[in-house]
Parts: structure tokens; C-alpha cells; sequence
């Protein structure tokens, strides 16, 4: 198994290790030190070294930070993450807060007095975010310490190694374009930002400029290390040489210069010695690098992470990796679908669900000879009230049998080679309620309505996502998080910059990937959800019509429980679009099948019947 | 009639004036010179003596901006006024710049040298303008140089003097609030931003918070002055007395004290030096009043002019306000299009549209005692291919025939000392074509999808802007303008801050006026435009919902032509809504109308005939 379902919070270990940790803050002078869920490389995942948080804490969630001072300390998380919190920390050594309302910057005007001074550890804290801190210390009159030597590290005996998974080169099969040629087009990206140098701080990043995968994380095949990119051309590379083989070094050595990770600090401090512009993303890169460059007499040239647009407009090989990814993925489903409704209601609990859908995509990777590498994520197998939970994980105590009446929402994703997965589908265990049926088919509508836009070029992730909402919001419903999140390619399942959100920014570029994942939760009762991965496909000329126009081209070939679905509540158009795209995952998936679960999946694609009325 | 069919521009007087305006350049030591269309309230219109743009180059649009250097000089307008600006401009005195794609700040990087010294009126130019023309000028090397005299100004003889249009009470049955109320919540706020004063600049906020309105320019009652409002509460109005009538006086008197123009820039520096913290809205105010704080020992505090909000959320008295003058001005138009509709194909040009228009809303008025105070802007008269110019304006030399199988489009608004309206409607003139019809109805499903809109509180315009394009985007179709703009009561049509629109980056509140008005316009062959003006509704439960949804009540009354709607493009919801518009038109509308234009309206209100299939 990829994941495991053991509950991860300890919540014992906060007070010796926060007591230790304040002996630590006498002998270095401080008032109190900061801990966040982050590593160097702010990923999402993070080593078992990194995971300072956890440890100090108990709290295992991913995101949060901790403030210990002298007398008090508190652990901000978000609202996901409210009651997790309270069941893995001791409560009567951390306060919790709240990391929206009143994250540590709003926090520190009212809580830290004139003249304290709170350390931090500047490697693992973006530039804009210790910019966001020294503002509210500067109001309150605080001071902040950046410190040469993580106190957490200081006091963790045992803590462990940094990772030394194997690399392995990504086939240009699956990558689409040499990494030299990425290399050329970032190093002319750069010096059209200003600068001579680029930091890469983000591994996903490195892995697509060099066409290499690793290991050091969970989940998501990276390397962990750093780049110093040149306008120049001359490159280099920070990464521990016992990651690469004899031919991966062979490899690596035509595109870059090899050093260990301690030689980066140096490498940087002397190109800004020799007055290099060194461009910076200030919401990726560690404030540390900006200090040395700085301290160096080098200039920071603020700019986002060159890779980033390059990485997630995918090429022609990269599409079609992930076609094919997402038709073994969508056969692998299918089958766990099918055996799905062949249980008895109450029979089988959410971690059983998980672990047949691992078997079924580890089975059907190795027929169609594209292993299963990994899961994307860990899978959110949430049967009724568990299922109104965004961020659930199931755990041994939380498991739950799916239960005659429930929904039952599932959310997983796979890793292979060709490509990176993200589907949920929400079935009804028994018979669904109208309300269910209702709310189902306004979650539907919204997904619909994404599936079939057209939009010019230029528009914003920001002003489609009320797309998947208008069905909801007529109903006096909604959802809490974004309609969609960027997808890598054998990468990061969360990719940025591209997303279909109120915090959308970017523009939707052809060959993005992108979730469509609208949902309603009604807490303590069930959960909705309904994902597909979508294409932005290149801007076509439309009969008839003045401009060429973007669409999606959906990825994901899983059928919608036909159960759930109110078809009168859909439009003429919306029925259109759904026979058309189960037509479509019968022609594409059911070759893949057979027996019950091809029985299964041509039962599923049927037209739906319906009487319309519009 | 309150608009004129003059063709404004005269490109005859560039030449002389500009080789004037050189020789003022040379006496004061400078090598060019700034004329942006602002005066120094930023306002959508200029008093005449204002209009230096016009004066100096012929051009009469109301955006733009000339710069003057010693051998060349360049006229930068938007693409609206592209075609515009090449009539009314001499080209063998100014070249054409675009304001969209080429402004001032990145055309002076290439095309300004090194210590070219740069005039410019800090009066007329914001804060944020002079900083990005600053950020510019630095990267090439010149030098910016704020005057303290106006070029223009110096060499025009005749210019005319300050308007002093006399000032009116606005009465509180449709202010709503006593301006002592208003001028409390203001104080506040200022004080919660941080500010001991804040600089009121737009005289649509000294309108709104005194209760005054005015006549110093064209289509908005405004009365042009500054104001310094204090948090403790000692307010100073800055205004010409020849103004006030010895009632306005004396109901002024009470509330701030009186001072003429010329003590404004004295009194500024006089709190600056006393150490005030002074709130200058950055993209409101002249870059002259943040010089003159700074200069004067004072601090500027960045912060939005604090009646903006209060003024864009209107109150009951406001609300009833505008839904009588919407119904008054709804039966005005519908006298007009019954009138239309009597008239035969090309007996009619554009301006005798205008004109007969003007016409039925002066005796409306008149019939409902509450007369046409002014007109909210030039009437948008566009037959044929006129109506495919956004924002076109008729003049003699333009007006065009309305001909058979053209469309014509009409987008005009009326002052009332109960409400502002605004209202597009576009109408076949015989027979109109397939094409037309279904572009129409893509047009119309637009805009209903906006009226009949729910949204949970916190949404901004920006993000429900695309609900009125989706189905134009569908077709390969799209409008190049923004799908609403603020409204103000009894003030200026397009009001700030609210707006549907890409830029629309406020949150839309109870209260707030917007127009929503999709369109598609066909170059050289027609334009479409559909505008009704809604108001943001409280937020109400939705039955069987989870949350409070805003929604919007329209508030214009006028029908649709149903000889160009396309009945099977619609869905069945937008189909009940429309019918309903037209129900709800003939009831509110039919009682103040009779003879011909009830006949008219009963017919045009008639349900749609339709075989709908979904």
C-alpha cells in the first residue's frame, strides 16, 4: 500500500519537546521561535525531516505553523483542520488559532509586547511572507531573529536524514521536449526578466526542467534539491550525489554543473559577490536566499519561478501521456465501481474501499504495463457525515461502514509514469434521498458548465469559477474551496499557477491541466463531490462566430451514478453533454473490460431515460 | 434640449496653439509638455474651462491625453476614439499614440531621453498616475517636472472662467440620511483608517455627504469644490460662495465651515504642518495635494475616498427614489418606441430619435411633476453600423437614416431629482435577419442570466461577469466592454466603485445600483446592446437553501422587442423570467399610459409565443 491508515497525532509529545525547546530560546537569547509545516522547497509534502511541525506539536496536518514563547504557545491552523487539531496536540500547552482569521502577522500586533525578540528560521519562510512578519513586528515593536540553526533541529536527537531516493531519468516519451531545450528557453526567460541568475527552489520545477524523477516525498516523484539557472547557460545543479546512478550522473553532467547541497549557500553568495541579478519568486523562495544574495552585494530580481508556465502548459507527449493515463486510470475505477455495487450496504468500511482501489490500479497497471507508481494523494474515502469533511483521511479510527441510505464520496488519484490522475465520483449506498438526488444534480450542472465553456483567450481562472456555482447558488447552496487546482505531469497532483478559483489569477492557457471539482457538503449528513481532470485546448474558430475560443477537453473516463442524477433538472444541452460523454468513456474504457465490470460499466453509459420539459 | 449635434473636434487649431505652447516651454526651461482630459476632480466631464485637451488639439473625446515636445507631439486615446481622434486632430502636428497599449509611462521609455525635462500639472494628474509616470521617467533619465502653472492655461486667452452654477438642497426624501448623519459615519471612518482628516476630491461625494446638488458641468448635477473632512469633526467645505443662495448658505453653515477656493491649498498645508495624518484616495486625488502634505511636514494615508461605499449603497429613500423614476422614465421610452414604431423605415435619422426621445420624457415629467432635470449623458443614437461604435455620439455629420433591415440601437438615461436612469434597448427597423435575431437572443440570455443571478455575500463583480457572456462565448461571440457599471441617485450615471466587469474588484453590497448590459457588435453592420439597471438585493434565505443569497431586483421597465427574440434559444427558465419582465413592465408601466403607447405596450408585454423544446 501507498498510504497507510495509522491516526498520526501523538498528542504526548508536545510538553517535554516545547519545554526543551524554550531551554533552546534562553540559551539563544530569544523570546520565542516560529515552526511551520514547511520544508526549504515550500511543497506540499514534506521529508520526515522536515516535519518539525508534527514533531514538536503532535499536529499532522498540512498546513499550520507554531509559535512557542517563554510562558505561552499556539498552533495556527486552518479551518479544515479545526478539530484535527484539538484531538493530536495537548491542549493545555498550545492555544489554537486561527491561520485565516488572524494568521501570525495579524496575531503578533496584539499578542507579542515591545522589544521581543522571536526567532525564526529564515530557510523556511518565503520572502513574502517574512516581508508580511517584519511589517506586524515592526507595529508592535518586536523584533525578529532570523537564526543560523533551526531550534527544532537543535533539540530533535533522532531526527531524521534528509532523503536520498534513487533519480531516474523521465523518458523523452513521456517528457515531450529534451531538457536541454527547456534549459535554453529559461535561461532566455530569465534574462528577459532582468536578471543573470534564476533560483530554483521548487523540485517540481527542477524535475521538468531536467526531465528527472526521485523519490524524497510521499506521493509526488521528486528529487529534493536546488538550481542556480544563468541567462548565460551555465548551470548548476545542488543535489546529494547519492541520488544518481552511475548514468543519471552521466546524464545530469551534459545539462549542469553537479554540487552537493552544501555548496549552494556559497555557489550564491559568490555570484552576488560578482554583482549578479539574482530573480527570486518571493512567494516560493526562502527569505534566507534573499539575505544572501543581499548580504553579498548581489540584486534580487522579484519574478515568478521561470518554469512555472513552461511546466504547466503541457506538450503533445504530455497530453497524450495523460490521455492514456486517464483511460487505464478510468478502467481501473470502473472496476472498483463495479465491485463497489456488487457489496451489501453496511458490509465493507471506507479503508476497504482504499484498498481494493489501490488493487485495482496496481492490476491494471501491471496488465497494460504502466506500473502504478504511486497514489497521487491519499485517498478521501468518506461515507456519510466523513464525506461532508473536504480534507477527510480515513484512519483506523475513523473508519466507517458504508451504510444503507449513505452517500459515499471518493476522492483518489494515481501516479504512473504517463501521467498524474485526480477523480471523485459520489455513489449512494442503497437508495439516496431526493434531497441527495437534487443536490447531486446541481453539483453536476456546475461540473457541465465548466465541461462545456468556451472562453477567450486571456480569461482568468477567477472569472469561470462562479460557472460552476450559478445551479448551487440559485438554491441558496455552495461549496468552500476552489472549483479547480493545476495538475502536474507525473508531478505534483497540486500544481501552480492555474486554477479555476476566486483566487485565480492566471490566465487559462492552452495545455493546461486543470481539476473540475465542484461538490456540496452538508456537515454530519453527506458529502458531494464530482471530479474530472480537464484540458484547456487551443483556441478554435467557432462556426459562425468573430473569435477563436478556448474550451475544455475533459480527461477523466469515469461514468456519474446514474442514480443520482434528477434529470429533469438539466437543460436539453446539459442531458446532451452527459449521454455524450458516457457514450464516449463506453467507447474508450469498455475495451479495456470485460465480465462484470464490462456489464457493469455498459449498464452505467446507458442514455439516461428521461421525459424533458427543459 | 439638453445635447447638442455639433461636431465638436476642429483640427485647425492644433497647429498655432501648440507652436504657442513651445514657446511657453521654452521660456519656463522645459522640453515638453503634458494635457491629459482631467480636471482636478478626475471627473467623466469637465467644465469648459477645463477642456485643455479639446483647446490645445482639436480632439474632443473624454479620455485622452497630449503630450507636447519641442519638434513632436502625440495625442493618446483609447480604441474607442481611434477613428475619432484622425478627424478631429491635425496629423501633421500630432501623432496618434494608443492609451491601452502604449501609455504615457511606457512610451516615455522609448521614446524620451536622457535629462529631457517633462511638465506636467501635478493638479490634474493622481497620485498613482504620477507615480507610474515617475517609476518611467526614471528608468530613462528624465526628469519630471511639475509646474505651477498650466502651460495651457498660460497661453489660452480666452479661457473661460470656473463654473458657479447655483447649488441645491438636495431634499432628504431622496437623500435618505441628514448630511450631519453622514458626515458622523464619515468622521469615523476616517478615523479607523488611521487618519486625523481625509480630502474629499470627487464632488460626487461632497454631493453625497452634504446633500447638495449642482451645475458646474454637463449631464451631472455636481457642484465642483474640495472638502477637508476631519475626524474630530471640524469639516471645511472649499467652494465658490457665488454658489450659495442665503438658504444654501445658511443650511451649509451648519454643517462645515465655508471657505473659498483659493483657501484650499493654504488650509491643506496648514494641517499638514500641525502634524495631521491626511487619507488621500490614490487614484482620486491630485499628486498636487500629496506634494503639498508631504511638503508641509504632514503624512498621506493611502486609503479609498470614505463616501465611496456609503455613497454606492443606497438607502430606502434612494431605492423608492429610483423605482418611480425608473417607472417614469420607462413610460417616457415607451412613448418613444410606440412613436418609433408608427414611423416608416428611413423616414427617420438619428437625431430625430434623440430628440422626439428628449421630448417624451420632458412632458413625462412634466405630467408626473417631477421634471427632466437634465439628460444622464449624450444619447447613443447608432443606426446600422453606427450602433456597432460603442460609444458613439451622433452629430449632423453622422446622423444616418434609419433604414429598412437595419437595427438600431438605443442607450440613453434621463436626470431626475429622484433617481439617475440609463437604458439600452435595440430594435429592427423592418425586418430583421436570422443572424440578428439569434445574436439578439444570445445578448438577451446575458443579460437575463445576471438578473435572475443568486450570489452569497463577499462576491465581487469581477467574478460573475462571465454569467452574462456564456452563452455569446459559446458562438464564438463576445463584447469588448464590461458587463455593468455603478449608478449613482440623482448624480453621476457611471459612479464608482461597483462594476460587473474583468476589473470589477468590489465586493457587490446591498444597495448598490449597476447596470447590466451585454451587447455584440458587428463592425460595419450593427451593434446589439441590452441594458437594464439592477439593484443588489439583501441577502435573503433561499427556501430549502443553506445560505443567504443577494440576488438583484431589476429596476428599468421597458420590453424587449419580441420580433427578435429567438423563443428555442432560450430555456424554459429564461423563457418564465421574460414573461414575467413583460407582466410585471405592463403592470407597473400600462396605468401612466393610454391611446396608442398602451395599446403599444399591451402588445409588446404579451407572453412569447413558443414551442419550447428545452
Amino acid at each position: 500500500m501507498f498510504q497507510t491508515f495509522d491516526s498520526a497525532g501523538d498528542p504526548s509529545v508536545g510538553k517535554p519537546r516545547v519545554e526543551k525547546l524554550r531551554r533552546w530560546l534562553a540559551e539563544n537569547g530569544l523570546d520565542g521561535f516560529m515552526v511551520p509545516r514547511a520544508d526549504e522547497h515550500q511543497g506540499e509534502y514534506v521529508p520526515a525531516r522536515a516535519a518539525r511541525l508534527k514533531w514538536l506539536t503532535g499536529f499532522s496536518g498540512s498546513a499550520g505553523v507554531a509559535i512557542v514563547l517563554k510562558k505561552r504557545a499556539f498552533v495556527f491552523v486552518d479551518g479544515r483542520y479545526q478539530l484535527q487539531v484539538r484531538a493530536e496536540v495537548d491542549l493545555s500547552v498550545f492555544a489554537i488559532e486561527s491561520l485565516v482569521d488572524n494568521p501570525p502577522p495579524s496575531w503578533l500586533k496584539d499578542n507579542v509586547g515591545k522589544g521581543t525578540r522571536l526567532g525564526f528560521d529564515p530557510w523556511l519562510h518565503t520572502i513574502t511572507e517574512v516581508k508580511a512578519l517584519k511589517a506586524a513586528a515592526e507595529t508592535c515593536g518586536a523584533v525578529l531573529v532570523p537564526v543560523e540553526k533551526n531550534g527544532v533541529d537543535a533539540i530533535w536527537d533522532d531526527q531524521p536524514q534528509p532523503p536520498v531516493a534513487p533519480v531516474e531519468i523521465h523518458p523523452i516519451a513521456f517528457a515531450g521536449e529534451l531538457a536541454k531545450d527547456k534549459l535554453k528557453r529559461l535561461a532566455a526567460a530569465i534574462g528577459s526578466d532582468g536578471a543573470t541568475h534564476a533560483v530554483l527552489t521548487d523540485p517540481s520545477s527542477i524535475a521538468w526542467a531536467l526531465n528527472i524523477r526521485g523519490g524524497d516525498v510521499p506521493h509526488t516523484p521528486l528529487a529534493l534539491g536546488f538550481a542556480i539557472l544563468a541567462a548565460d547557460g551555465d548551470h548548476q545543479l545542488f543535489m546529494d550525489s547519492r541520488k544518481f546512478s552511475r548514468e543519471v550522473n552521466a546524464y545530469l553532467t551534459q545539462l549542469v554543473g553537479l554540487n552537493e547541497p552544501d555548496g549552494f549557500e556559497a555557489a550564491l553568495a559568490a555570484l552576488a559577490k560578482g554583482g549578479a541579478r539574482i530573480a527570486l519568486d518571493p512567494v516560493l523562495a526562502a527569505d534566507r536566499l534573499r539575505m544572501l544574495v543581499e548580504e553579498n552585494g548581489g540584486t534580487t530580481v522579484a519574478a515568478p519561478d521561470p518554469a512555472r508556465i513552461p511546466r504547466a502548459t503541457k506538450n503533445k507527449a504530455e497530453i497524450a501521456g495523460s490521455r492514456a493515463a486517464h483511460r487505464r486510470d478510468g478502467a481501473a475505477v470502473v472496476k472498483l465501481l463495479a465491485w463497489l455495487d456488487r457489496q451489501e450496504p453496511g458490509s465493507l468500511d471506507e479503508i476497504a474501499v482504499v484498498t481494493k482501489l489501490e488493487e485495482c490500479r496496481r492490476l491494471t497497471g501491471e496488465e497494460t504495463q504502466m506500473p502504478l507508481r504511486d497514489v497521487s494523494f491519499d485517498t478521501i474515502s468518506g461515507a456519510g457525515p466523513n464525506g461532508a469533511i473536504m480534507h477527510y483521511r480515513v484512519s483506523r479510527a475513523t473508519s466507517r461502514k458504508l451504510g444503507e441510505g449513505e452517500l459515499f464520496l471518493l476522492d483518489s488519484g494515481a501516479q504512473y509514469q504517463d501521467g498524474t490522475t485526480d477523480i471523485t465520483r459520489t455513489m449512494p449506498v442503497g437508495r439516496p434521498t431526493q434531497e441527495m438526488r437534487e443536490r447531486y444534480t446541481l453539483v453536476l450542472k456546475g461540473m457541465i458548465g465548466i465541461s462545456t465553456l468556451s472562453f477567450p483567450a486571456g480569461t482568468r481562472g477567477s472569472e469561470i469559477d462562479a460557472v460552476a456555482r450559478v445551479a448551487l447558488w440559485k438554491h441558496g447552496l455552495d461549496f468552500a474551496h476552489g472549483t479547480g487546482h493545476g495538475v502536474g505531469s507525473y508531478l505534483a497532483v497540486h500544481e501552480g499557477p492555474q486554477r479555476i478559483a476566486r483566487s485565480g489569477t492566471e490566465k487559462l492557457l492552452e495545455g493546461m491541466m486543470i481539476s473540475n471539482e465542484p461538490g456540496y457538503y452538508k456537515e454530519g449528513h453527506y458529502g458531494i463531490r464530482l471530479e474530472n481532470l480537464i484540458l484547456v485546448t487551443p483556441a478554435a474558430p467557432v462556426e459562425g462566430g468573430d473569435i477563436a475560443m478556448h474550451g475544455f477537453e475533459t480527461l477523466t473516463l469515469v461514468p456519474f451514478d446514474a442514480r443520482m442524477i434528477e434529470a429533469d433538472l438539466l437543460t436539453r444541452d446539459e442531458l446532451r453533454w452527459l449521454d455524450a460523454y458516457h457514450a464516449r468513456v463506453l467507447a474508450e474504457i469498455g475495451p479495456m473490460l470485460d465480465g462484470e465490470a464490462l456489464a457493469w460499466l455498459e449498464n452505467a453509459c446507458a442514455p439516461l431515460p428521461h421525459q424533458h420539459k427543459g
